[in-house]
């Protein structure tokens, strides 16, 4: 890829690089991806029902995405960075009131992201060829969620303890994010956002 | 069921009434069902499967349990009720050293009856029929282990914030549950699991 060539599709679409196209295809792939995982599972999802999905031929897919397992990694990656992109624009300043940080950083664990990651998670677990995949994915995205968190809570990590509290109130974000899998649970949720936001600011202070 | 009945399986095992072999071959079916679940995942998970790995006819596996969904929420029900009692004998005076009853509880969200309930509850989220049940197994297994978490921790609900406190840590119990589920996550969540003993400590006094 890259560089200016000639090929049969440049004539279709003269004001568009091929390289933007090609960018463009990518992440509609991705995010179909994503929405695919989430609506109907790692088994419902290939890359053909993705390919469609996106509007973009099966080998066109299979040009960016050469297997299910690169398909599927890379979409959970990108959107994982999407929003963690987005949530630290939310506190251009930095570290925030933790409470509204605590709220938002469960926000994170909510919603279809959560749940596709979810499924490729759980199908990893019983399939060697995506495990090793999604353990080096899933620690890229924890060790930059626990960084944002750190940030934005403005939380001292010298200090004893401090870590293991971020970690610990990042999982049960996660927590929360699979208590909400199968029946909205925003009304509970938010209680529990509220309590524990005060416990953090006590904890962190 | 029920009642002394003679059939050609009676002479096989004289000693031991008919009803208590019933009952022996359906706790068989059920052990059988959640290991099947946590190893293989509910698409490897069936009937048939679980019935071989039993050593049970698939025909008396399907007298006990007539549909697939019977089978499986049931088996996560009942190693859910085994864990909860066996968590209850451990403390039999109830409430206890708040941080020894913060590492039993997540101790509850490891190990083989998570994985298998998270297939479930994953699977569930994809398909309409296994939803309403697993939704309201959920729901009754999620107030037990509230129940049970009230009792040990000596928990005043009726001070303000108190319930929500206790939902968090459980919420973060089933969130250290997925943390791990790829990897051995054991040496972080142990200091996860000492730090929020301590909070809990003293959001709770």
């Amino acid at each position: 890829m890259g560089g200016v060539s000639t090929t049969e599709h440049v004539g279709r679409l003269p004001h568009v690089p091929k390289q933007d196209r090609s960018r463009a295809t990518r992440q509609r792939l991705l995010e179909a991806a994503v929405a695919c995982l989430a609506e109907h599972g790692w088994a419902g999802s290939t890359v053909s029902v993705v390919a469609e999905r996106a509007g973009v031929s099966r080998g066109a897919a299979q040009h960016h995405f050469p297997t299910r397992e690169d398909l599927f990694t890379a979409a959970v990656e990108y959107v994982a960075e999407e929003r963690s992109t987005a949530l630290r624009a939310l506190f251009p300043d930095g570290a925030a009131d933790r409470r509204v940080v605590v709220a938002a950083l469960v926000d994170l664990y909510t919603g279809p992201l959560f749940r596709a990651a979810l499924h490729l998670w759980v199908a990893a677990s019983n399939e060697d060829q995506l495990r090793t995949r999604v353990t080096e994915l899933e620690a890229r995205v924890g060790r930059e969620s626990h960084r944002i968190a750190v940030d934005l809570l403005g939380a001292d990590e010298s200090r004893p303890g401090v870590r293991e509290t971020v970690q610990g109130l990042l999982d049960m974000a996660r927590g929360l994010g699979l208590a909400n899998l199968l029946t909205d649970d925003g009304t509970r949720r938010a209680r529990v956002v509220e309590q524990w936001g005060a416990l953090m600011e006590e904890a962190l202070d």
